[in-house]
């Protein structure tokens, strides 16, 4: 099978999108939004070995490697159109990319994305989507509009995904009854688009929580040039999670709910005045939004104990080059 | 230094176009085309080992990852806008990625190009480029518009990187003085730029001889439903790879020239009424624009020698999977 006949057999789809004038199959796709509307562009490089294990089963990294960018866009409330897909396979291996697209279109077909171009070539075996969302102009949510006094909330829980890593290289042990729930928070993220979407104007800033809570935080806070005090008790997190940060394995619980990467839950902030419109966008999307600190005039990021005492030293955020 | 340090260090730029509402540091950018106007969308994926050396000289291969992206814009008609660069590096190396950066800013300033996103991780050498270029609704070059009777045009000389590679192999050898320019076209391709945009409205189809010729060719043939006749002696190629195809190293020459990738020329059809307009855009850019052949209702892809006999058999084209 060559490189033409893997695009035809795997890649090719039929048009969705009537804004798509040329789809996949040319040197370029041609698209054009919708009066008053914007594109919303991210892409995300994924390695074997370093985002995803080389046995990772095939249909879960298919959704994963869509489901990171699709936050992406979900986090600037955009929603999400169409996507590139280029990869790197170190050979041919006809059921492993058929597994692998059969993850990847359900998701697309799930969110209504349209594949629209991409590129496959040998090598060590690594994908990079670029996403792309739409939105009516002006209406992004960046990372640089937060205030003093807004609240600051997340999504859902943090630090599952982490844990479940952690008990995969085996530094924490946990109820058997409770991994297959955190496998699924690594394996397959479901990206918050209904949420992102929604936050427009109604989220003064928001990202994604892909490397960890308090980096990621960080970029908010450097962004919007403020400060931050969150309250550890109030970060929303599994049982489980709850349950090892009572006990010896504390540090590690910390580091998995401060720090853990691969959430993909959106952190996100707002006025005091939108807080009932927040309630009712937890209610209407059953999606857990909980509020779990403030923005400071101050810089910096201080962080409260159980007992309200500032925490001396925080763990570290993933970084893809420390 | 970290990835955060890396992005600020190397990659942030003032933005340059009024059409990005939001660049580089978000979770996303936001763009939106003038009233009338299209987005064209292309993506490349360059492996180490595979479409560069491991020893490859950092500012060249920035130039030419950048590059190959532009000759896909400019194989559809479209003016190159903005770029996003995703990129994976076995460790931090501030000198090398330095240097990459000059040769892909070098490239994106002199077609006002802007880097609007991309992704940093550690893996083996990778990069993937999102190039985004812009066009007037419905003006895009397609490879489905070759009609019977068009004639077929490529731009400047074909089969000089795939020599350059051959010497680099030592599969042949060629007078020394005439090494550095064959070398030029492997590692610094100059994308046909102003040519893909002045094609607009003159070719019937077109893309990029990224892969060779006779392969290339037959995506037009195949997305057209059309066959050509070519005439071997019309192809333009340097001195050099004419003077190899008249001696023992025939069957090398005629590969690098009919299945040569990495040309990066335009190889696109117009009616025999465009031949003025086609000749004059020639001379007006200071590019060799030579008819090779002929677009034929019958399917197929004929290849006549020197003499005007159908040759036999013809090398394969670049194929990644093969």
């Amino acid at each position: 099978m060559n490189e033409f006949e893997v695009i035809e057999r795997y890649f090719r789809r039929p048009p969705r999108n009537g804004d798509v004038r040329i789809g996949i199959g040319d040197d370029g796709a041609v698209v054009a939004p919708a009066a008053g509307m914007e594109y919303v562009l991210t892409v995300d490089m994924l390695v074997e070995g370093r985002h995803f294990a080389a046995g990772a089963d095939p249909r879960q990294l298919g959704h994963k490697t869509l489901a990171v960018n699709l936050s992406d866009l979900a986090a600037m409330g955009a929603l999400p159109r169409f996507v590139l897909l280029a990869g790197a396979l170190p050979v041919a291996e006809p059921d492993w990319l058929q597994a692998f697209m059969r993850g990847f279109d359900a998701l697309a077909a799930q969110y209504d994305v349209e594949l629209i171009g991409g590129d496959t070539t040998r090598g060590p075996r690594t994908f990079c989507v670029t996403a792309i969302g739409e939105l009516p102009a002006g209406t992004a949510i960046t990372r640089g509009g937060a205030n003093p006094g807004d609240t600051i909330f997340v999504s859902g829980w943090l630090g599952d995904a982490a844990l479940a890593l952690a008990v995969a290289d085996r530094r924490v042990e946990v109820n058997p009854m409770l991994l297959p729930a955190l496998q699924r928070r690594l394996d397959a993220p479901e990206p918050r688009v209904a949420l992102g979407v929604a936050l427009r104007g109604v989220a003064s800033s928001a990202l994604d929580v892909s490397d960890g809570l308090t980096g990621d935080l960080r970029h908010i806070l450097d962004a919007s040039r403020v400060g931050a005090t969150i309250d550890l008790a109030a970060i929303p997190c599994s049982d489980a999670l709850r349950a090892l940060a009572r006990g010896p394995q504390r540090p590690l619980a910390l580091a998995c709910l401060l720090a853990g990467g691969d959430d993909y839950e959106l952190c996100f902030t707002a006025t005091p005045a939108m807080r009932e419109r927040v309630d009712a966008l937890a209610h209407a999307l059953s999606v857990p939004l909980t509020p779990i600190g403030v923005i400071t005039a101050e810089p910096g990021l201080a962080i409260r104990d159980e007992h309200g005492t500032p925490m001396a030293s925080l763990p570290h955020a993933f970084d893809h080059f420390a």
